[in-house]
């Protein structure tokens, strides 16, 4: 059997679909027709489904059965569904894979409650839908909850830092966002699930320290890739958009570190503005300064960094206890995911 | 033993909040320290606990122990803390038991982030703090999960509504958005979950009928006390505020068919506006003119109705099947409930 990492997350994001659109049919029967269209907008827009193959190729690499694992993968899809929605009006976004954004197409009240009863779907989906024994069921609930409490935590984080200066937004400060905003729910807990799922505890803590060293590289370079984009890019969101939200990303601190003077201080006069005082056109000056200032290369090389550790940790105490072709997919997808050309 | 319902409601609220606490606690215990603040915000404002006296109520009145009623009541009383967070963003309420609404101190990006934690809490709270065994386990997450589809279902159809002209918004429409989003969550849910959880679930037809009766009831007479309210009431919300937001109701649809020529006019053209656009000196106009249109007797007389129909189907159906005192303080919280003196 070939190594063949493509074929294996094209069959995996598949196979996710089905199952969300069983369950999401019959959990918004009842709903008035308006608001199931919404519900299922971002859903059935299907993602990458990157989380639900890290599920599924942890769980195969750990010798697990896959039928569960598959349901447990769609419902995390759905966890990621209603994140991704709730973070676009947050951060009041413009395009979501391609499309208009969910509050813009259905105007924030409706977008909210939407949301609401999405996140209600993804705990009854892993309840009533997919068939878990009691015992399976108690640890899977567990990481799910971990992985909400955590990202929301990281979330309170970035909006409180949404209130600091750019001088005060340290490199520490942003990482530890990304591990709790990012890298637990992206890599960290669905490794746990695949884990969890084939019966293989053991290697928890070196899945945590894998999961948080490759999720905060995804999130740097994201945050890169976002003021990279030129809204020509493969991405199917807006060019810029974290700049002119102001989010506090590694990007906007090691440019501002790099900036000097008149440059420097627009930079720092333009985070400190009110949301609604931030100009498009202001934004994509200062997006050109900081790409021109050499930062997008320092984040580079710092995502590269936790890359290797990551997949040294990976080679010396997790590859080693797993079997068959899935764990080569893993090393790969490593590669893959750290500079998002997944 | 005498029929003592104020003791009983009074004993039932304090039985509910340590168990919230508890939970609580543990469960934000790694959040950051300004989001478990906000998190734990209305939870620890201490409502007035009248669903999870319905559930003990019930539950106490079939024989159930007492126990597990207790957590799962608690847990109840969450829902419906998450419930007036997001009602008090959706209507830009401005206090909540007596202090500022939660988005008003915390803003709302925080705000809808510890809600969104808060609704977690509600699932997992059910699941890994009440000890239900499988069996009860499954009958009672099925009501909490039917309880937020038709809350937020109703909700939906409250937002649309508020789209309507309101010569167009008809009793038929209001009656159907406050048994979705009011009454099966305030009344229906919780008289099902204590008969649940006491193991007599053949009386399930009647009481769904009975909670959406008194259900409505309630809703009409909280529309109406809304309107009343001086700001001197004994409610902790500011005046007048559903006018303000322009929320469709029984008693905005019974003034406008009250009212004549100009001041006709000028309720439906107040209410036709964008949200941003209504003064509240006009709304405190309008409100004085929907009190003297005589409205407010018609809305009673109607839930008048409701609730007695509400008892017929206690007394001829429920009643009968239950024991002890309990069953009598059912009967005297319903007429409690009716005239909002609870």
């Amino acid at each position: 059997m070939r190594n063949d990492l493509d074929g294996y997350l094209s069959r995996c994001r598949d196979s996710v679909f089905p199952h969300i659109r069983a369950y999401l049919e019959k959990r918004t029967a009842q709903l008035p027709r308006s608001m199931k269209t919404c519900v299922a907008d971002y859903p059935y827009r299907r993602g990458k489904a990157l989380r639900p193959a890290l599920i599924m190729l942890f769980n195969d690499a750990y010798g697990g059965a896959s039928a569960a694992a598959g349901r447990v993968a769609a419902t995390y899809q759905l966890l990621e569904d209603w994140g991704l929605g709730r973070d676009d009006i947050l951060d009041n976004a413009l395009l979501r894979r391609g499309k208009p954004a969910l509050h813009r197409l259905y105007g924030i009240p409706r977008a909210v409650n939407a949301l609401d009863m999405l996140h209600d779907c993804v705990c009854d989906m892993l309840y009533s839908y997919c068939g878990l024994s009691p015992r399976r069921y108690k640890t899977v609930q567990a990481i799910f909850s971990e992985a909400t409490s955590v990202t929301l935590g990281g979330q309170h984080l970035d909006i409180e830092a949404r209130d600091l200066p750019l001088e005060q937004f340290t490199d520490r400060a942003y990482l530890r966002i990304a591990e709790r905003k990012t890298a637990f729910y992206t890599v960290t807990a669905p490794c746990l699930l695949g884990a969890e799922l084939a019966g293989a505890g053991s290697d928890t803590g070196a899945i945590r320290e894998f999961g948080r060293a490759l999720g905060t590289a995804y999130q740097i370079i994201d945050d890169v890739l976002d003021a990279e984009n030129d809204g020509k890019g493969r991405f199917g969101k807006a060019p810029g958009n974290d700049i002119l939200e102001g989010k506090r990303t590694l990007l906007a601190a090691a440019a501002f570190r790099r900036m000097a003077g008149a440059e420097k201080r627009r930079l720092a006069a333009f985070y400190a503005l009110p949301p609604e005082k931030r100009s498009p056109e202001r934004a994509a000056e200062l997006r050109r300064e900081m790409l021109a200032s050499g930062a997008p290369a320092g984040c580079r090389a710092k995502a590269g960094k936790l890359t290797a550790a990551a997949l040294r940790i990976f080679e010396a105490r997790i590859y080693p206890s797993m079997k068959g072709p899935c764990r080569d997919m893993i090393r790969e997808l490593t590669l893959k995911l750290a500079d998002r050309r997944f």
